[in-house]
């Protein structure tokens, strides 16, 4: 997804240049892992949870410094949990932004440390977008970034993922799945500015809805891609869903199928963007969100033909 | 080093307990992901790191459910560090805390998401241990976390460990990287929980020094210990540095060299530990660990013969 407006232009520029900056080295860094951090930094992505967070900490009065430190700590926490999948013990990746994955250009022991190193630095920036909370929201938020990340939350998901033919067959849905490995994070993007702002139980349960249906779409989505797009158009490396025997939702229930619960699942989005709207005006960049989504899904549906 | 003694049994009882309990699994976590958690649970190690936070957190007037969750967490941060460093793209250990290592039980992709799995955990305790602290104490300590753990210390350390033979010349000294590799989690380990506690500006440098003194003779006790312990009695893989081309104080300049280092720095330490004393009484802990680093050094000289 990509978003190149000139609406958002200017954000997305400061958002590029923070990410990039935004875990600086020093000099006598040993040269294996500078060279990993460096490709990393150096190809942002198209930093949309850095977007989500910054824009959601911006509409609940947070200051620009605070927001955007608490969107490039979610956005390198992505950004590690890329570096990580795509090792050789994982998804095996060969490519990843268009360019060969880091741990084929510097090594895996400097994939995996650069991605600690993100995982650090996320967490210092976080805890700086959190200073100046009340105790409670900085408990509130804690416990909300370990649910999210942690071995119940992103890390299980991943670890389903890898193990998906062998998972008990009561979990064995790429939608379970899902809500582990992608929804994760969405959620944590949305809610935590949220909390940190002081949104309301009403505000927070809406958000983590839209962050469902959105995440579930958005993994449906890339499913798809998967499936259909070539890694010169992607970035990444094709068709590995089947090959690997991972979850896929247009593997599992066929892409016409797929394509049509990926529907379903946005029109339930747009009914609690509604609803959110209702409440909070400032949230007007998730409108604008949820019509590049749209237009993805429409240019996925363009370029192929999915049988009824 | 170990630490039964019965004026201490209590409390490493009480923080084998912490370790042991620190991260609740729910019940749905995929199977070799709760695996290699288990395991690495249920094999707390010496406790060392714990112990010494829990002590200095004490003796800094931190209330016990804080001292704990300030020390289980920098034990989660150093036991992750073990999972990573065990990998075969690090140093392909075969055996730790006399099992087979994590990823030969449960596969490389459960040592690294449970190992990441520790490090999430560890920052939420950490954030715990901080609650209830002055903003300007959760900064101090955060930028400290950082450092101790980010790119420029352990991370830096352990890469410059993997790739020492290619270091540049100026840097290319078993001290130079066990000073980001040791000395980084020992540093962390003394100076947070006085930062946390209050400590004065005078305090944190002594504390600093000592983690210095003590970290590099750490790492030179370890290497001694590669070079002459078998598997059997370290529980680890033995005579690794030699072979894996790893920075080894005995190996760069001899057994009886290292070990007049290493006692040469244990001076310079208890020099610093008298200075430290003397302001701070309660710190008695420390004294009497310094007796258990001598008698292991003791042992050491007494199952080996170094020539002068």
């Amino acid at each position: 997804m990509d978003f190149d407006t000139p609406a958002t232009a200017d954000i997305k520029v400061q958002l590029r240049a923070a990410f990039t900056t935004g875990l600086p080295l020093a000099l006598e860094t040993e040269p294996s892992l500078s060279g990993a951090l460096r490709q990393t930094l150096n190809h942002p992505g198209s930093l949309v949870r850095a977007r989500l967070v910054y824009e959601m900490a911006r509409a609940y009065g947070l200051a620009e410094t605070r927001s955007e430190n608490l969107a490039i700590a979610i956005e390198y926490f992505h950004t590690a949990s890329l570096l990580f999948d795509d090792l050789p013990c994982m998804d095996d990746a060969t490519e990843r932004r268009g360019e060969p994955c880091v741990h084929r250009t510097h090594g895996e022991a400097a994939a995996v440390l650069a991605a600690l190193g993100l995982v650090n630095r996320a967490y210092a920036l976080l805890w700086r977008g959190l200073a100046g909370s009340t105790a409670e929201q900085q408990s509130q938020a804690g416990t909300y970034v370990e649910k999210c990340l942690g071995v119940n939350g992103l890390l299980n998901g991943q670890s389903e993922d890898l193990h998906y033919p062998s998972l008990p067959k009561n979990r064995r849905s790429p939608q379970q799945v899902a809500t582990g490995k992608t929804v994760s994070l969405i959620r944590l993007s949305l809610v935590l500015p949220a909390l940190v702002g002081g949104a309301t139980p009403g505000e927070v349960r809406l958000l983590e809805r839209l962050a469902a249906f959105w995440g579930l779409s958005y993994q449906i989505l890339d499913d798809l891609k998967d499936v259909f797009q070539p890694s010169a158009q992607s970035g990444k490396t094709a068709a590995r869903d089947e090959s690997l025997n991972r979850p896929n939702m247009a593997l599992a229930i066929g892409a016409a199928e797929a394509l049509r619960r990926l529907e379903r699942l946005m029109g339930l989005g747009d009914r609690v963007l509604v609803l959110l709207m209702a409440r909070l005006p400032g949230l007007g960049f998730l409108h604008e969100l949820r019509g590049r989504f749209r237009s993805e899904i429409a240019g996925i549906k363009e370029t192929n033909s999915f049988p009824a």
